[in-house]
C-alpha cells in the first residue's frame, strides 16, 4: 500500500519534531540512506506491511515565532551541513499558529498569530479552527490518513474534575463563555487538540506525560469516532533502562533498599521542566514504574530533574540503586546515561505513527494498550517491565496474523 | 516430597561453596528466617515442589587444607557473628581431599592428603575414589539423591581432543599409564568429577567456566546413565546485565559501537584469573554474549579482568558503551557494580540443585538448556538475552504442568 | 607539655562527636594503636608540641535523650566490638541538656530535662546555665584548658540583625523578656553557646554550617577576653575535592561552563537537611567556593542535596563537570564519592581543638584565618583554593618558629 | 620583544601538532579571537613578556605521507570550517621526511622520502640531515631562535647503556657503520633529533614519554652549547588530576590501599601504545608518581591503557580508589574523564615553546626542573604534586624578578 500518511505535531518547532521531520526530508531528499525504527528490529513486524518514513507528509502547530530552520539550528541536534541542504523543504512544512489557555514558560519569542483563548468567544472556535486546520493539511497534501502527534512541552498537573468523565460535560465547557471555561481550570490546550483530531477521525498520540486524551470523555469519543489513541510519555532514556534493570534485579531476588535518580537537561524541555508545577508532572510519570515492577514499594524511591544550560539537547542521568542479598549484604549499581533526547525519542514518534496507521487500518478503537513499551506511563497497560511490554505487542500481533 | 538432598561441592572451601553452606546451616539451625531464592519470585514455580535449602546436605572436595571455619571467615562474606554460631555444624561437614593433575596457581597451603595424579598409576584410580566418596557420603548423610556442583577455580584453556567426542577414547585415557594420560595435555580434574558423578548418577551442575562434561563423550554417559547435567559458569554480574541492556538497545535501534568491560576483584577467584591461561578461559565466556544478541559484531567489545587485593570478595565492573542514533549522533552508558561475588552467585547456585532434582525427577538427561539464563556460557542454548532466557525456562515449565 | 584539655562538644550524641570521643577513649585504652591526624602529615607541625588525642577529656549538651551508647549504635560508624569495650568510660562522658529556642525538626526522642527558653525569664539564664557547666566540668576534670566545638545540627538561616553589629545590643537582647527575645528570631542557640564558651575564656570551633560567633558583637567579645576562634563548616569531602580539581581547571586554562553537585545522605545530618531552610544555609555553604578560585561566574553551579535513608553515614556525592578548551571543544569530569561522614569530619575536629590551644597559648584572639583549608565557608579567609589554604597556614607557622 | 621563533615538530602531521598548528595559523588569520594559555593565568607571568602565539612559525618532520590537511580531517578534533579557512596557509607549513631507525607499528603510509637509517652509511649522516633541516627552516622564516618540540609516537623502552652516559661514546655510535650502531640497540631516533637540534643551539621539548635527550650524554652537549631543555611526558589527563588528588587525601591523613587506573584511546597515540613494548613506556610513566607524593607504597597501584577505536582523539579515563580512615572504614572515591587528548596537550606545548625562549634568554642550560608541573616524569624534579610544582616555577620567576 502506497498511502500518504499526514502527520499533524504540537509543537512542531520543538527539538524532538524538527530532528523528526529532517530525518523525513533528508530521507525523501536521499541524503541519508536509513533511519532505522525500532519495529523494523523485529522480523515479525516486517510482514504488517507499515507505512514507511518516505510516506509522511509533515506539518502541525507551535506557539513560537521562529522558522523551522532556525529553531532546527537553535536546537543544534541534526548536522548543520544537512540543514542547509532540506532550505527548500523546510520552508514548505505545513504550519499553523497553535492555541494557547495560559502563558507557557517559555522564553523564546511568541507568534504573533497564537490564538489566545481570551481572544475568542468560547473554547469551541479554537476547536473548530483546529478542525479546519486539520482539513485543509489533509486536502493540501492528499494525505489518505493524518496522525496527530503530541511533542508539546510538559504542562502543568491538571487535577480529575466531572467533565473528564462525561463527553457530554466536557462539550459544555467548551460552550461557555471563554473566560468561565478558563476559570474551571479543567481544560488543558492538549486536550482541545485531542477532542479537534479524534472529530475528525485523527488517530492520536501522545509523547508527553501531560494529561490530554486520556480522560473518559475523550477515550469515549474516539472508541465512537473509530479512532485508535497510544500514550502517554515517550519512554527514550532513564525511565528505558530502569523498566529493563529492575526486572533483573527482581528476577535474582535482590532487594531494592533505595533508588535515586537524577536528571540533567538543558533543552526548552529542561527549561519548561524547571518551573515545579510543570516538573511535578514529569516527575510524577517517572516516578510510578518501580514499585509495579519490583512487587514492593518499601525502599526509598527518588527521581529528580535539574535544568542545566551546559547541555543543550544531550541529557544525561546518574542512578544510585543499592540492593541487598542474603545474608543482608549491600551491593551497589551506578549508571551514568549520556543521551541525545531529541535522537533517542524521533523513532519512537516515528514507530508510533506506523503502528496508529496499523491499528487504525485494522477497526481498532481507544487506547491501544500493547504499545505501552514505547511509554513512561502507558495508558491502560497492565506492566512497567519493558521486555514484557514488548512481548505484548508480539503477541498481539501474533494473533493478528494468525487471524488473517 | 521430604527427600534428602545431598549436594556434594567442588572447591567446597571456596567463597561460594562456604557462603551456600552457611545460608543452609543457619536457615536449619533458625538463626536467618529467610534466604530468598530466584526461582521462589516467579509463581509459576511455585508450583513444582522444588526441594528447598532446609533439605540439603552439604560436602566436597578441596585442595586446601585450611579447616572450613578459616576458609569462610578468610572470604569474609558471612558475618563473623553468624559463622561463629554454626560452628559445630561446620565441623561436620563432609570432606575428602580433592584431586589435582597438575599444581594450581594458587597460594593457600595445600591439603597434604591431597590425591596428586602422578602418585598414582592411572586416572581411573581418581576416578574410583571419587565415586566412592559419592557412595560414602550418600549412605552417611542417606541422601536419596546426589547433585555434584562444580564451584572450582578457573581451569586453563583445553583445547578440543579426539577423546572429547568419543565415551570409549575418554575411558582409554584413564587407563592409560599415568604419565601417557597427562601427557596428552587432554583431561581437567573437572572431567574426572564429572565422569564419576555421572557414573553414579548423579546430576551436574558446572557453574565455573572451565571444560568439564560439556564434551559429547560425557554428554552421552549422561544420557546413558539418565543425568541431567547444566551448564556452564554463573551468570552473577557484569554479564547478567550485559545481557540485559543489550537487548534494550537492539529494541530500540541503537548502534552498538563500543563496549568496553572491565573488572577487579580480590577474591581467590580473582587471583587465579591474574594467570593469563586462566584468565583467557574466563574472558572467552565473557566476550561470547554481545554479538549474538545485537545480530552485528563490527563494534569493538573488550572485557578486562584485572586482580586487585583491595576489594577482596566485593568485585567491582565497570563498563562503557557507546553507540549511535539517527544522524550518527554519538551517545554513551556507563555502569558501575559493586556486587558481592558470592552472595550473588550461592542463591545460583541453590536454584540450580533444585532445578537438577526437578529435571532428574522428570526423566530428563543430558544438557538441559532451558537453565540458560543461570549461565554466561549456556551449553546448547539458543539466546543469550537474559529475558528470553528466562521465558524459555517459562515456557518449558508450562508445557510440564499442561501435561502433569 | 602534658596539659589536660577540656573538649565540650555541642551535638555530643550525633555521628561525629561520638566517633571522636570513641577515638579518644579507645586510644587511651590501647585498643587502637593510631589515629592519624591531619596535622601529623606534615613534618614542620610535629614541631610544635601540639595536644595529643590521650589528653584529652570530653563531655557536651544535647537535646536526645539516648545514652552515648545507644548514639553510638544508632551511627553504625564505629564497630561495634570496639563500642562494648568502651562501655564504661562512655557512661562517665560527662553530659548536660541542651538548650532549644525553637523545637528542631529532629526525630528522636528529647531529653526532658532540655532546657527550652520558654520556661525562663529570660536568654541571660541560659546562658549563665552553659557558664556554669563549663565551669563544673572544668572542675571535675582537672582540665587545664577548654575547647568548646560546635557539632550541633544545621540551623535555619539568620539575617543579619543590628544586634549581631554590637555586643551591647546583642547582651540587651540577652535580657529582654524571654518572649520578646524570641519573637526577634534574631538568636540562635549556637550564639549562646558561644557567648558563655568566649565568656568563660574557652576557644570556639564552629563545624557546623550555621551562624554563631562569626558576628562582629561576638568576635570582639572574643577579642576582648582574649578567646581564638574558628570556622566554619567543616571540609570533608564533595567541597573538599572541589576546592582541589577546580585550581587545576583554572591552572590548565579550562574553562568551566558548569558543575552539577549532588550529595546524598542518611543520618541525622541529612534528615535535618532535608527540611528545606535548614537545607538552604547548608547549600550556600557549599556554593560560594567555585567563583573565587576560577575567578568567574559565568557558569551554570548546582548543589543539591538529598536525605536518602539508605545510606545512614555513609555519604555519597556526584559531580559532573563541563569545561571547554581551545576550539570550544566541550569536555567533561565526573566524580563519585563514597565517603563515610563521621569518619571524614572526627580527624578535623581533633585537629582544630590542637589548633585552637596552639593558638590560644599564643595569645591569638578572633578568628585565626589560617586555618581555612578546614573549612567549607571560612571565615576571615582569602581564597578557597584548598593547596593555597594549605600554604598558608604552613607560612604562618614557619613565622611562628622563626620568631621562636 | 617581536622575535620570530620558529617552532619545528618531531610528528608534525600527529593529533597534537596539527591542533597546536592550526591554533596558530587561525589566531593569525584573525579567525579565532583567543587562546588562553596556562601561563597566561597567572598575574606574576604577564610580566615576563613571554612569546605569543602570533610570533610562532610552524614546521616539522614526519613518517607519514599524507598532508597537513588530511591529517587535520583524519583526527577530527579542530572544526571542519576552521580548517577549510586556513587552507592555504596548511599548504605553507615547512615539512621535512622524518628518520627511522626501525620501522614503527604505524598503519599510515609512510612517506616515500622517509629517511631510513639502512639506506645510509651512519647514523652521523641522519643527524646532519636534521641539522640542514634546521638551517634551512631559520633562514627561511627568518627565525630568531628555533625550539625542537618532539610531539612523536611513543618509543619501546631503551635499556640504559654506556653510550648514553658520555657525550664521547655516543658520537662514536653515530659514526659506527649503520648495520653495527643499529644491532646495538641503544639510540632512538628522538636522540639523533635532540642531538642535531642542541648542536645547532636550539632548545629542545620532549612532550613524549621516550627516552631522548634525558640521557647525560646529552645533558652534557645541551649544557656546553648553552640550550635549556625540559620533559618529559605531557601531563595533560589521568595523571593531571591524579598528582592533585592524591595529596588531598595524603593531607587529610587518608589511607590509600589501592588505585585502579585505566585508559580508552582510539586515536593514533592509542593504536601505537597497543603495542605491548610500546605501552609499557607510558605505564612506566604515568605509575611512578603515586608513590612520591602519598609517601608509601603498600597499595595496589594499576594503570592500564587500551587502545578503544569508537573514541577516537576523545580520550576516556576511569579511576577508583580505595582508601581508608579512623578505625579502617573503607571509602572509594571515583573519577571518569572523558578529555580530547591533543586540546588538552596543545596549549601545554605552546606554553613549554614560551618558557624555552624565556629559560633561554635569561641564559639557562641543561634541563629546567623548574617546569615539572607540565610532565608526567618531570627530569630532575623533586616532586609530582601538581600544586607543589606551580609553586616551583612561581618561586623560581619571583626569584628573577628580584633579581632584574
Amino acid at each position: 500500500m502506497s498511502e500518504v500518511i499526514g502527520v499533524l505535531i504540537i509543537g512542531v518547532k520543538g527539538a524532538v519534531a524538527t530532528t523528526l521531520i529532517s530525518a523525513g526530508l533528508t530521507s525523501s531528499a536521499g541524503l541519508v540512506k536509513q533511519f532505522t525504527l525500532p519495529s523494523e528490529m523485529d522480523p515479525l513486524f516486517q510482514q504488517l506491511d507499515l507505512p514507511t518514513l518516505d510516506m509522511m507528509r509533515f506539518g502541525g502547530w507551535d506557539v513560537a515565532s521562529a522558522s523551522m530552520k532556525d529553531s532546527l539550528q537553535h536546537h543544534g541536534v541534526v548536522p548543520k551541513t544537512l540543514v542547509d541542504q532540506i532550505d527548500t523543504q523546510l520552508n514548505q512544512v505545513w504550519l499553523s499558529p497553535g492555541v494557547a489557555l495560559t502563558p507557557a514558560p517559555i522564553h523564546d519569542e511568541l507568534d504573533p498569530k497564537l490564538r489566545i483563548a481570551s481572544q475568542f468567544e468560547n473554547l469551541r472556535v479554537l476547536v473548530d479552527m483546529l478542525r479546519a486546520d486539520i482539513q485543509t493539511f489533509k486536502t493540501e497534501h492528499q494525505a489518505d490518513r493524518v496522525v496527530v502527534l503530541d511533542l508539546s512541552s510538559t504542562a502543568p498537573n491538571l487535577a480529575s474534575t466531572p467533565c473528564h468523565h462525561s463527553l457530554a460535560e466536557f462539550e459544555q465547557v467548551l460552550d461557555l463563555p471563554v473566560q468561565n471555561a478558563l476559570s474551571l481550570n479543567t481544560v488543558h490546550e492538549g486536550m482541545l487538540y485531542a477532542y479537534a483530531a479524534i472529530s475528525e477521525g485523527c488517530s492520536c498520540i501522545n509523547f508527553t506525560p501531560s494529561k490530554t486524551f486520556d480522560i473518559p470523555a475523550l477515550i469515549e469519543l474516539a472508541v465512537h469516532n473509530g479512532v485508535p489513541l497510544c500514550g502517554k510519555d515517550g519512554k527514550t532514556g532513564q525511565t528505558l533502562y530502569k523498566t529493563a534493570i529492575a526486572p533483573l534485579l527482581r528476577q535474582r531476588a535482590l532487594k531494592v533498599k533505595g533508588w535515586y535518580s537524577t536528571n540533567i537537561l538543558g533543552n526548552r524541555d529542561g527549561e519548561v521542566l524547571d518551573h515545579p508545577e510543570h516538573r511535578q508532572t514529569k516527575i510524577d510519570s517517572k516516578r510510578a514504574v518501580l514499585s509495579e515492577i519490583l512487587g514492593y514499594d518499601d525502599f526509598d524511591h527518588q527521581v529528580h530533574i535539574h535544568y542545566y544550560k551546559p547541555r543543550g539537547d544531550a541529557k544525561e542521568a546518574w542512578d544510585n540503586i543499592d540492593f541487598e542479598g542474603w545474608f543482608g549484604v549491600p551491593m551497589q549499581m551506578k549508571i551514568n546515561w549520556l543521551g541525545s533526547d531529541s535522537i533517542l525519542a524521533a523513532p519512537l514518534a516515528v514507530d508510533l505513527v506506523r503502528w496508529m496507521i496499523y491499528f487504525q487500518r485494522r477497526g481498532e478503537t481507544g487506547v491501544i494498550s500493547s504499545l505501552s513499551s514505547y511509554f513512561k506511563s502507558p495508558i491502560a497497560a497492565d506492566t512497567h517491565d519493558f521486555f514484557e511490554q514488548v512481548l505484548h505487542l508480539r503477541e498481539e500481533i501474533k494473533k493478528h496474523l494468525k487471524v488473517d
